[in-house]
């Protein structure tokens, strides 16, 4: 970003840099900068300053630091999706109130200019978004599907640089859900909070998973199943259904070709169909290029003395109850190698109204749980509301013969 | 857009439908309008109208009724791509002589927003953009990659509505040329003309050259190539690269997975990295979807007060000699079944500098052209400059032994 706001450039455009704030004023850097400082309020209370570019990541302190520079009546652009997710409804109304500007187009999906495209589809009602959104879990799931455990594959995400050391935010799909928030609050025009999303990691997802995709649907004449990370938003007559899961999704499919750290969103709209977005979703790059996007629409405002129209996201919304969002899948869970395990496991099932389609025992990925040898188990059922997949879970999870936790996959149609 | 126009999502907006010209006032429609007239002028000289949609189609009279708008102070939304394409630097220019805004979002690749995409890059350098941009050929050429030929996939074509009953704008690049020059203008800020684009069709394409990229690469572990209709711009140091011409592409090449009437578009940029945006490119609904984000976007513009920013398009830009592109491909030639035809076919070739790296004699794909039996031979050569091939293939011609116009066809990197 630097190396854009002292280039020929940001300069044509009348961008000058006029000084950066670091936490550690004698960390050794790769550029030159006019003028660093420790101290950001000072950069803030600058009259000659006009934009703030916040890069820190974290809520705390770039919440604050945001607020205090929209409140000193200068337009902030930030790449920071916690923050965002979180306030957006109120960082925007203190937009407003100052007459300032606020650019986000970074928080979201890296390159892939999200924020840009769906604020021009105003008039659609888009009545679904599904996006691949965290390249981390994409790379993992990419490299899992050619053989590697989720361990292996996570390490090559670290020693590559997309996985933070702390993986959590990412394989835990947390990440994924910030980024579901700020999508579904523009789509809908109604503040989402990340913490209303039904979130599920990829932690758990092992071999078998992935076997059994690459396998599924084979003998039917389909070309099998790829395993994504997806965060989706549906909106129907009976209200909005978000969530962040893994899922099978059928290889062609649109989204099956998003690969390694690439990110995917996915729109359908009534008037415009089944629109795609490919890109790179982070690194220095990609994110570069949407700071520095933002950067030239707000000066260019600036210069013009005009606004963009944040949206006021005051829409009331009805959330579907996520416990009755009704999904096909499938169950996969530990049996023990005894007779009459697989009897027990169906009995449960069957009394729990699961419908089962195909059950498949994996001798091949036979393990050792608590000192007794067991062997996955994959059930897949037909579509059952949410709540009673997890009420048949739990009776599962209750059977001395299932050790470890069963664990259910979604299709995605 | 009627219905839009007179929906309560319009009314929010304050946004009023006065009245619709029309070429005859009697025929029969699906919706009814506060003002029928057959006087376009009528419509724009009204002091109570501030924005005009053009939706006509072709140059004439459109072109003169979008200048006579922007002349009355009237903000102009259009899907014309042959009016844009020809008169944008023009049209931009009286749009900023009389402070008004024109929106041509859906002059290129219908419900895709890639206009919209295009302007906020503009702190990239984009060093490629690889469009599928014209839904009827890539229609035809999906149907053709399922067996059947160019008539009866265009047959199919104009009977599902794709393709017009006057194919030739279509199937011969024009389409695909106008839109290509819209989006390099953009992409450049120097307006490129139509007619400075060399533009090849599909129309010569045949099925032996359908089941030639299917095989091609699969002895070694690639997945085949698919024959697309490409529109292309490439920038090096060595100036901008223009065309529109079919090629083969890899089937994990990200535009071979745009399929029937599918648009898509590929950009490769210094920052953001590799893109791409798939939707539908043509048709009422994507149509409607692009021109109703227009008029969204003006009349929030008309009552701010503010008009958007158009390109210049002043910048001077060097344009490759388009015979000095180097490109690689495959001579597809009908050789008279005489001994003697191959040995003379691969004589010519040598002496203009081809370096033959595979030669297909398909047998199965024999035919009779002007009573002599030939059977097609496909010939792979390493890159050359187009003016080489384009005289190699002239000798050919030349050959007795050789029937037909000699056909080459490009691999796309």
């Amino acid at each position: 970003v630097i190396r854009f706001l002292t280039s020929p450039l940001a300069d044509r455009q009348g961008i000058q840099l006029k000084g950066v704030a670091v936490s550690h004023l004698d960390k050794p850097r790769e550029v030159s900068v006019p003028r660093l400082t420790d101290e950001p309020l000072e950069l803030i209370g600058d009259p000659d300053v006009d934009l703030i570019v916040e890069l820190i990541g974290g809520e705390s302190p770039a919440r604050d630091l945001i607020q205090a520079a929209l409140s000193c009546g200068k337009s902030v652009i930030t790449a920071n999706k916690a923050v965002i997710s979180r306030h957006m409804r109120q960082l925007f109304d203190l937009a407003r109130e100052y007459r300032v500007d606020l650019g986000y187009e970074a928080s979201v999906a890296g390159a892939i200019p999200v924020i840009r495209v769906l604020q021009g589809f105003q008039g659609e009602h888009i009545t679904r978004m599904t996006g691949i959104l965290n390249g981390t879990c994409n790379y993992i799931l990419s490299r899992m599907e050619e053989g590697m455990d989720f361990q292996s594959a996570l390490s090559l995400a670290q020693e590559k640089g997309f996985a933070e050391s702390e993986h959590e935010l990412d394989t835990g799909g947390f990440d994924a859900r910030d980024k579901l928030a700020i999508v579904s609050s523009l789509l809908y025009n109604s503040h989402v909070q990340p913490s209303e999303i039904p979130c599920q990691g990829i932690t758990e997802l092992n071999p078998v998973d992935l076997d059994f995709a690459a396998k599924h649907g084979l003998e039917e004449g389909e070309r099998g199943y790829s395993v994504k990370s997806l965060a989706t938003a549906k909106m129907s007559d009976r209200g909005l259904e978000l969530s962040v899961h893994p899922a099978l999704i059928r290889r062609d499919h649109p989204l099956a070709s998003v690969r390694d750290e690439t990110n995917g969103i996915y729109i359908e709209g009534e008037l415009c169909g089944p629109q795609l977005l490919l890109g790179r979703g982070a690194g220095r790059g990609p994110t570069t290029s949407a700071v520095v996007s933002d950067i030239l629409r707000l000066a260019k405002n600036t210069r013009r003395g005009v606004i963009d129209e944040l949206p006021t996201l005051g829409q009331r919304i009805d959330y579907l109850d996520p416990m009755s969002v009704k999904t096909a899948g499938y169950v996969r869970m530990n049996l023990r190698h005894t007779p009459g395990s697989i009897a027990e496991a169906s009995r449960i099932l069957g009394n729990h109204g699961f419908n089962i389609e195909d059950s498949i025992q994996r001798r091949r990925f036979k393990t050792v749980i608590e000192g007794c040898t067991v062997i996955p188990d994959i059930v897949t059922v037909e579509a059952l509301p949410l709540g009673t997949l997890s009420r048949g879970l739990q009776a599962l999870q209750e059977s001395d013969r299932i050790l470890g936790d069963p664990f259910f996959v979604r299709f995605e149609e």
